[in-house]
């Protein structure tokens, strides 16, 4: 489906949410070829490590692009709102939320926390990608930047889609080193619906409604990419660049 | 070598040159699978169209960062000397330096004009990293923004390997198509002469040091994913991400 062509005139409501729900049907990182050697038991450990470590960055960046989204919120009860996305990620102290269990999940599979803490072994095209996402969320208009979030109404799936999966096909992987994902689906839920709620009523133009779409596209187009990385770095061939995280494990 | 740790006491100028000719030699595109294929004849008329369209979005940034710079130096003798690169992309009118060259290399190959400058179809990996070369000239030193040029440093030897190349193997490629690089060379030897004495001289601390160093690994970074993102889209197995180029023709 061409997305760029959808939204010539206004749409009700429901029509923009029922095209948005379809951008994701059609471009979430659930349809990545990664994500399906994952839940099938493909992935080698390396493979695995390769992930956690890539996707860390991208969780690290997370409180920041949500803080950038709340410095360009004038109303108090929207920015109360999200500021619970930042207390979800840093937790008390920083080092007690979503990061942190991250960077647990991480370090269950066997890598070193500093080595995940310092990002220097992440592939560039990953530091490129999560570098697109927060400069989005700092030039692009503040709607169009909340739509940029709305692929969490598609995580719970891709969670419930994972967990299981990873616990039955890795025997080394436990539910102690997945409880990152315990916690996400609630929140993801959470925050989804109150973004949605926000996108429909806000975008009230043709041109505001084509660029909530843009923006999910975009946000699609981040975590697949840093799946085609992955994949071409880590998957079958290895070809790793130069710098990036070297797997001990054979493939 | 690890080019992280190459800088804690201050070098002299012609150490940390070898150094900067070093990380050229150990990580510019010329040493990517993609480029090998390109000389040895193996790319596919549609992975060369894949190529072409892709790294237009990087010729079409040039300017704009090299702006960037200009915005940020306060030396009118430095100005004057920085714009040229400008002149050179942009031309008089804008369509008639490099950026024009490089588009008419593009629809030599085939592709349509429009396409190729809507960038509409480039990889969203190439977008990523192309912005964040845009982002580092806006966020980082003028120094490290001025050592990021210093690729150029490299760019004769892959000119003079890619062109003949070119010529020999693709029966379909022509001098005309190439006009582009019949320029580059001396503009770049130009360019890359100031830039490199202009950091030799500034970086004159070891903290300034390492920051050019990492910055001319960035760029490399930059130029490798890139073709990281090409190989992995359409080299063997053709992983095209959702809304690319679809090349007509079969690999």
């Amino acid at each position: 489906m061409n997305f760029h062509a959808a939204a010539r005139n206004r749409m009700s409501a429901p029509d923009l949410e029922a095209i948005l729900r379809q951008v994701g049907a059609e471009r979430y990182h659930n349809r990545h070829p990664y994500h399906h050697r994952m839940v099938s038991g493909a992935l080698s450990k390396g493979e695995l490590q390769a992930w956690a470590l890539n996707r860390y960055c991208y969780q690290a960046v997370i409180p920041r692009k949500d803080a950038m989204i709340l410095t360009r919120a004038e109303d108090p009860a929207f920015r109360a709102e999200w500021r619970k996305r930042i207390e979800d990620h840093d937790g008390d102290d920083g080092w007690s939320g979503g990061i942190a269990r991250w960077l647990h999940l991480a370090t269950s599979l066997g890598l070193d926390v500093e080595a995940v803490k310092s990002e220097k072994l992440a592939l560039p095209a990953t530091r490129f990608a999560v570098g697109a996402y927060l400069s989005f969320c700092t030039n692009r208009t503040l709607l169009e930047a909340v739509a940029s979030s709305l692929t969490e109404l598609f995580s719970p799936v891709i969670i419930a889609e994972r967990v299981p999966a990873m616990l039955a096909k890795y025997d080394y992987v436990t539910a102690d080193t997945l409880a990152y994902f315990s916690k996400r689906p609630e929140q993801a839920s959470r925050d989804s619906d109150f973004a949605l709620a926000y996108v429909l009523e806000h975008a009230d133009t043709p041109e505001r409604q084509q660029g909530v779409i843009d923006a999910l596209v975009f946000k699609c187009d981040i975590l697949w990419a840093m799946l085609d990385a992955l994949q071409h770095a880590y998957g079958e061939g290895r070809n790793i660049p130069p710098g990036a995280f070297q797997p001990e494990t054979a493939r």
